[in-house]
This record gives structure tokens, sequence and C-alpha cells, in this order.
């Protein structure tokens, strides 16, 4: 879907300097860019890599000079390029059509244009809204509801009476609607604890590969509109995370802990049970914080566990000095004795 | 499957005061539930949820007071509203009867009742018990043994020769018998150790999603009756767990590990290879265990490396303090000086 | 396929003492030998295993004796066995022939040989090399490029336009191509940043169960020839990894790192984005290396932040030794008060 320079500066809010009837036919980075695609350049520190491109359109701030080229100029150049490759960069049909070879129950109700791969199996009394489409070897289990809109990708699982938003993306490999853990131990053995509850998922979530998302146990696990999550995340019952929220890889989220909007999770986080990371907070990658632990708003924590970043920071540069401090108290006793 | 409070009171071993007629049809929370439904109070501190809960019947401890309710008496609630649960809410099935786009061996032998959901494959000289379900995209490889009463949610993969025993719970994604991580490093490459063993699990054993169990190299990888295993854990090859201990979500087990009985393994925990946990040992979340290392049974451990938690706090303390501690010593160094 | 102990031993470079013709049926450990079963000695340790052994084949190094055995010599005793193991059990074939209910497009190009199993699906301009096994209910998406003698275990999806080289073997459950994980946050939500690069795996790759490796956002995502990645592993966009390194479970590598040759990398580690690890570099199991780090090669490091092992272990012995510490200085402050 080639666009003009023009065009696009319309469409993500920025101003052209030079020839705005320039085609531009896509996205890409200023090393592998051809004539026709379009880069942005955020700082003067990323503007020599901008001069040797072929890209003859440039987004970039203000301030900022490029002979030559196209340029379209925005505040904040790497969310109008966001905007101009989904312009410019359709995203390839996951499946189109019902494949002859899904399994589909009789009380299931498709939207129109709703896309089923080959081998997908839809059990009884699911909704799926229009233009939502299904990759191969998708289950979807009785009762689910899924927006409009929707894309998995092949190899996903939907528990029984999941629900979708509108938008959803979810990737290879993802399982939503899990059983949650939780036992009781009596009598000398693990007794299941009910996990009867369901999941929620707000619209335009994304969800990555491998990921687990758990039902409530007996309350509702839920994923605020926007919010984005990696591959390998573990998400328990009962969680609640508020909406446009990111949670990066290989991060577990443990039992009925509630995250805020706008939460910014590193890799690798684990957040015990009972937590509240309120709204905007950022723990770093691989911190821990500890059951029952409420992380202010706003706050940046580091660490395990986890303490806000000054002080983790300080702690740390005496942590590394420590066999230093060790040597001084060692002088200061031989000096006392003498 | 509605039952008397009487009923549940009997199956679970609670005793009745009030109305032991009253029909209940499914347990809840407190805020969740209507009033033909079961819920439970642990300790004075919950009294007032049930208090303003609709449930008309509640299991609690000697000791509570709850007017207008049925109540149910036991020493523990929380195991008997687990009970209560299995009886009042049956799981639901997963397949039922053989699905005809199931590839099916000619040798497979299928037990009584067995379901087999769509496109699942099973391969040669496989046997499954009596009333087990395996759900959509199944995989089953050559000679696999599974006992009766399992349920296999969609998409579960084992690998020929996988053992499972009865009752077992697999969910959708997790990957049983895989090759184990092995390699000798030699003229300029890597050679793969032979991963040839196999892998057992007992019975009643919960296997969450997207976990992986490697097969033994030359041993078996073995998971003893009653343990239960989260969500997108790692078990690697030669690793022997014992019976009714609880691993939870991203811990990782490194190649030859033996864990005991009834040993409690938190989030995110990393064990080294070789170690040995004893019965009973708890590992706090993200605890590490290096390598060879052995945990005494019935200790709580907890940071990397791991140590007694009454250490890990003391020593984690005087870290909160490094820096004042600092300032203390230069204060030594300057009244020195002077 | 059994061989002679001479037939074995011209193969793998090991000097025969006893009866070369001996014939051989496989390798096991010492424990679980039979008679005709191949065991190996590392060091005079593990002779007493070995004497112990119904095995009357064993590899061993010079300098040690063992009565009554063929003795294989070689300086490096597991690195013969593993090639051994590789001549005496060849590897179960995955699929043989082409499944009918195989949903295959009419562009796809499969080589000599190919094994497609039961409900894969190959989508349009797909080229498989001879040999290559794809087990059921793989994925593999429009124009991906897999080499000869690959084997992919069930339920491996491959995103559009990945390119495997040959002989990489690839477990149930791992996805490859999957988004990069990148949004920028603008206007109160998340815009997705275009993911459209690609994913290459070079020869001889092994990418264990579960693992998610991504595609580059407008770069590609690399994994040099004769790496080895375990299960649960987490490949962030732009990635680089070098030839014949190790990356044991659960470790997580983050956007546009670059991983070196013969790099060997413990369980869970986290690498934050651009980071450098060169080649020959140690990671030790729950190491992080934060953002930008370089860590040089060959070096050791273990922590979080990693610092070289040396320096770990002394930090480690003070801090484990703090509680003592704090004694020290208010026995100082104490005698210089007096």
């Amino acid at each position: 879907m080639p666009q003009t320079a023009a065009e696009i500066a319309a469409r993500v809010g920025a101003q052209v300097e030079g020839d705005g009837s320039l085609v531009v036919t896509g996205v890409s980075s200023p090393e592998n860019a051809g004539p026709e695609e379009l880069i942005y350049v955020e700082s003067a520190r990323h503007l020599e890599r901008a001069a040797r491109s072929q890209a003859r359109c440039v987004l970039l701030p203000e301030g900022l000079a490029l002979a030559g080229r196209t340029l379209l100029r925005t505040a904040e150049p790497k969310l109008a390029f966001s905007k101009a490759a989904a312009l410019l960069h359709a995203a390839a049909p996951i499946a189109e059509g019902v494949h002859p070879t899904a399994v589909i129950a009789p009380s299931v109700k498709l939207g129109a244009g709703v896309g089923v791969g080959p081998y997908v199996v839809i059990e009884e009394d699911v909704e799926v809204g229009a233009g939502t489409q299904l990759g191969a070897h998708c289950f979807v289990g009785r009762g689910v509801r899924i927006g409009a809109g929707c894309r998995l990708y092949p190899r996903v699982t939907l528990y029984p009476g999941a629900r979708l938003g509108a938008n959803v993306i979810v990737h290879s490999g993802a399982v939503i609607g899990s059983d949650g853990f939780g036992y009781v131990f009596g009598e000398g053995r693990q007794w299941k604890f009910p996990q009867l509850g369901g999941v929620e998922i707000g619209d335009d979530v994304e969800i990555g590969s491998n990921t687990s998302i758990d039902r409530g146990a007996l309350e509702i696990t839920r994923i605020g509109a926007g919010t984005k999550i990696d591959n390998l995340v573990q998400i328990a019952h009962n969680v609640s995370i508020g909406e446009h929220s990111i949670i990066a890889a290989q991060t577990g989220i443990s039992g009925s802990s509630r995250i805020g909007k706008r939460v910014i999770i590193g890799g690798q986080v684990g957040i015990a049970d009972s937590c509240h990371i309120r709204d905007g907070a950022t723990l770093g990658a691989q911190a821990g914080i500890p059951t029952g632990k409420t992380i202010p708003a706003g706050e940046t924590v580091w660490g395990t566990p986890a303490r806000p970043l000054a002080k983790f920071k300080q702690q740390y540069a005496w942590f590394a000095r420590l066999p230093e401090l060790g040597e001084r108290v060692k002088k200061l006793e031989q000096e006392a004795k003498d």
C-alpha cells in the first residue's frame, strides 16, 4: 500500500519539507532501506546513520538537518514511524475463509469475514467477532467469546469460557484460561482447590508466544485494554492488570496480585502473590516483589527484594566496596590495638 | 450435582449446625456467592466477608459465630471446601468418544470409555487406561503408556516411550519426554550426548501449561505421585522428584537433581545440577541453589546462593544498612586521625 | 545397528585393548548396562561404578585399569561415547512419507525423502530440504526455507519467512519467528513498533521445547551454526548469536543483544538489551547482564548485576560476613567512646 510522503505526513501528524509527492513503499532501518523506504531519526546521535542511508524520506524532529531528502518533521519520530508502518505494511492474513478441515460445533456463531485455518477446533456456544482470524491448530473451548478484529496465530489454546475483547493479538503457543495453581495440603496429600473462575482479556491486548494466563480460582483473571505481554510470561489465577501496561518476557505474576495502568515490568521479574503494583510504576528486569508488597504509583524499583532504584544503586555500590570496607575496619582494629 | 448441606458435611467430615436439608449447588467466594452456594471462612479475619455474603451455607472452624446460616464445622475449612468443590463441580469433559479425525495406529489399545478429541495423533504400541481423556491436537508418541482416569487438555505432547500413571492431569502446551540438554564440546563443535532415557510420571500428578519435562539421558526422569507442577516449569534430564511436592511457575530444575517428598518450591527458583533437596524443604521464590548443594530436610532457604531464611533476613537487613555502616566507619577513621 | 568394538574404536578414534570382535548393541550407564552395551569412564572416581557394571566394553582414558573388559582407550571418553551413541542408536523417525492429512500448498517444494506427519500445515512458497522430517501438527508459514536433514518434532511453529539451515533439530512447542516485543507509548496508549524482520537459524542448531525466538523488528534475528538452545528460552528481536554457543533453559536474551561464539550461558540468565557477550564468555546461572554491558571474551561472570566470578565470590563472602562486620564496627565505636 504505497503512499506519498505528503499522505503519510497527514496521517501521522508530521510537516513535509521537500518533495511531498515522493512515493513511499514501506519502512526500514537506515542500513537496509531502499530509496522508497521511510526511516526515522530520533536524535542527533543517529543522524549519521540516516545520512548514509539510501532512504529518500526521513521522519525527524525539529532542529536536525539532513540534506537532499524529503523530511517529515514531528516531535515524536519513533511514534510517527510506528504509525506509518501500520499504514504501509498491512498485516499478512493468518486465515482467510473457513478451511474445510476446521471442526466447528453447530452452535458456534462466526461474524462476517471470520477466517478459520486448517485443523482449528471450535467447541459449542462460541462466538467470534467479525473479521477475526484464527490460525491453524487453534483450539477454542466451549463458551468462549472472541471480539472483532482479533488475530490468533497458529496453535493458540483458549480454555472454555475465556473472553477476549476486540483487536486482540495472540501468538503461537499461548494458553489462556488453564487452571490456576492452588492446592490444600491435608491427610498427607495435595487437594486441588477449585479453579472455576474466568479470564477476561481487554481490547487491543497483545499476548506473546508460549505465554500462560490462568483462569481465576473463584474470581476472574483480568488483563486491561491495551496491555502488551511478551513471550513465556506466567500470569496466575485472580491476577488483575490495568490498561496500557507492558510486561516483558519470562515475567511471572503470582495469584491475586494487582497491577495498575501504564506499569512497565522488565524481563524475568517475579511478583509474589497479593502484591499491588500501582499505576505507572516501573519494575527493573529480574526484580523480585515479595508477597503482599505495594509499589507506589510512579516508583521505579530494582533488585530482590525490590527497592527504589536510587537506594538499590547506593546499596549496590556499597556492596561492590565491601572488601575495601572490610580492610578499613581491619585497619581501625589494628590501630586501636596499638 | 447439587447436594444437601448434610450430605456435604458427611463427605468432607464436618458437623452441621442449622438446616442440614439446605440444597447446595456449588462453591463460590463470599462476594460472588448466590444463596445456594457454599463458602468457607478460615479465621475471624474473614468473618465479615462471609457475613456480607448471600451464601446460606458456610464451612468454618470451631469458635467462630455467624448468624442465620447453616454452619459446617471443621478444623480445616479450606481443605473441606476443596473436597466439597470436587463433589459439586464435575470436571467438564475434555473429549467424549473417539473423534473420527483422530489418527490412531492399529496397535493402540484404548481402555473403556477413553475420550479422544479431534486431530489427536496416537502412534504405534500405545496403551491408554480406562476413562482417560485426550484433548484436541494431543500427540502421543510410540510406546507411550497412560494410566486410567487421566485428563490431557488440548495440545499436549508426549514423546515416544513416556509413562504416565493414573489420574494425571496435563495442561495445554506441556511437553513430556523431549531430549535433555547435554553436549560434549570437542573438535571445535558441540556433540550431542545421548538422550535415550525415559520419563515416568506418577499417579495424581498435575502438570501446568507450557511446562517442559525432558527424558533422561541414560536414566529415567521421575515425578513422584501426587506432585503438582505449575506452568512454564523446566525439568531437566535425570531429575527425580518425590511424592506430594509443589513446584511453582517458571522454576527450573537442572540435570540429575533430586527433590524429596513434600518439598515446596516457589516461583522462578533455579536449581543447578546434581543438587539434593531433602524431604519437606521449602525454597523461596527466585532462590538459586548452586551445583551439587544439599538442602537439609525441613529447611527453608531463600536468595541466591540460597541460605537459611533467618540468615538471609539477617544478611539482607545488614545489606540495607550498608550505606549507614560505611558512614560509621568513615566517622571512626576521622576520629582516629584527630 | 550393532557394531564390533573394533569398528567403534575406528570410528571414534580409540585404541582397542582386548577383544575387538566383541559385539556392541548400544550405549548405557554403568548401572543399567547389559553385557553388550558400551559405557565410559572419565576418571578414577568413576572406575568403581564401571567395575560393578555388566558392560563388557568400556571407553576410558590412559592410565586407568579395568580387568576382564574390552577397553577402548581415548583421551576424551565422554566425547567418544557421544559419537558411539550416534553410531549405535539411529534417531527414531519423526515422520515417514507424506501423511494424507497434511495440508500442503501447491507451490511447496519438498526435497527427496521428506517426511510430513499427520495434520501438518505448510503454506505457500515453502521449500523443505531432502530428508527433513516434520512431526505431526507442525505449522510452516508462507515462504519458509528449511534445509536438508532437519528434524522438527511434533507441534513446532515456524512463522512466515523463517529460515532454517541443514540438520537443525527443533523440539515440540518451539515457536520461531513470532513478532518481537516493541511498542512506542504515545497519546495514552502503546503503538506497535513494526516487527517486519526475519529470523535465520544456522546449520546443526538444536532448539528446545517451548522455546520462543522472535523475528527481527527491521533486522534479522540470527542463531549461528552449531549453537544449542535449551527449553523455555526467550530470544528477542534482532538478537544475534554466534556459532557453537550453549544456552541453558529459561534464559532470556533481550532485543539487539549480540552473543559471540562458543559462549556458555547457564539457566535462567537474563541479558538486557543491546549487550555484547564476546566469544568464549561464560555466564553463571541466574546472572543478570544490564543494558548495554559488554562481557569480555573468555570472561566468567556471575550474579546480578553480573561481575567476574572471583570478584563475585569475594563480595559474596563479605556479604555473608556482614553481621560480623557490623559487630566489629559497633565494638570499635564503643572503644572510641571509652
